[in-house]
């Protein structure tokens, strides 16, 4: 009952395309140098929110569980570059991020609300993204790290919706995911030209 | 003396006073909530230092470690809060922590070695007030949660220690670590007025 109402992953509102399907299917150790990255970017979001609003319980306690998990993720995509012999090195993000974030209205709570939406969109595409990669990764035993990690990524969704349930209106929560999950879908319209995760 | 009943870390210039002591124990409440922002801070560090040099795989595989380990202790010491209905609250930080990355040259690769070592003095401070709350907190079992955590800073003092000696010139380490260690003990000279775990 309660549970038909929450928005499930398919919030999405456009799926990934072939395109970037090949695009990271021929450029697996890039795309696992750019997934390092973002589990690290993920934790770093998710300690940043700890630090801004401190006196929510709830989503202290939260929040940092998905830090942890997101370290966890860290540490086994750093094990995989190691054991491809792949050196860490930077790489250029995607515009994606700075996209999204720069959707993050300045005013409190507008700001909260966006930072938690704006997390859990991400997530949500990382949860269907490493689905892909579990599907069409030629290589089974990564094709089965990807599937292990796509099931995190879709609870970390469900906890960020949760968390802006929690301390916004839900009409409010949903009508503001739906508009960001437009210009999350935008954002990726066109295939950026070097394989991310976020490509 | 107090202090002098229990093991140092003996790079530490000064030991701490029995004032802090007793200004600890006279608000562990209140130390308790720094103590997570402490925790927090901790992790954040480590990731910070993971997001700048990316590229230097065994500092990367370490700091992780010890991100993920601190992210515990933010839960365990989180846990403490809520199990003696202590409201979360922002407390103001002591000069502390500001003091000492004032300390960090700008200039590469001054930068990275301060952040190293000013990070290895932090833990080694931690790991002796600890041990001080360990010894003469009045209440037994958060005495042993003092006791059991210690020990993590002490090893989280070693990996820093053991990672500028890992990218640096030992004795280029051990000078410049000496200069950090005089003005870390001057910056706790005088109790600061508030109870915090760097007062
Ligand atoms: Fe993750
Ligand atoms: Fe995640
Ligand atoms: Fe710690
Ligand atoms: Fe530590």
């Amino acid at each position: 009952m309660l549970s038909s109402q929450l928005p499930t992953i398919n919030i999405l509102k456009q799926p990934t395309s072939a395109n970037w399907v090949e695009q990271a299917i021929s450029n697996l150790d890039t795309i696992l140098l750019d997934h390092a990255q973002c589990e690290r970017k993920a934790a770093g979001v998710a300690l940043n929110l700890i630090f801004r609003y401190p006196s929510n319980a709830r989503m202290v306690r939260e929040l940092t569980k998905i830090a942890r998990e997101e370290l966890e993720h860290f540490e086994q995509v750093n094990q995989w570059l190691e054991r491809r012999n792949i050196p860490m090195r930077p790489l250029t993000p995607p515009p994606y991020g700075a996209g999204l974030k720069a959707q993050i209205r300045p005013q409190e709570s507008d700001r909260f609300l966006d930072s938690l939406l704006v997390s859990g969109l991400i997530e949500a595409r990382s949860h269907e993204r490493l689905g892909l990669l579990a599907t069409h990764c030629p290589e089974p035993e990564l094709a089965r790290f990807y599937a292990g990690l796509m099931a995190s990524e879709a609870r970390h969704f469900g906890t960020y919706w949760v968390l802006a349930d929690t301390y916004f209106d839900r009409e409010i929560v949903k009508h503001r995911l739906d508009e960001l999950a437009v210009i999350e879908s935008e954002l990726l319209a066109n295939l950026h030209p070097e394989p991310r995760i976020h490509s």
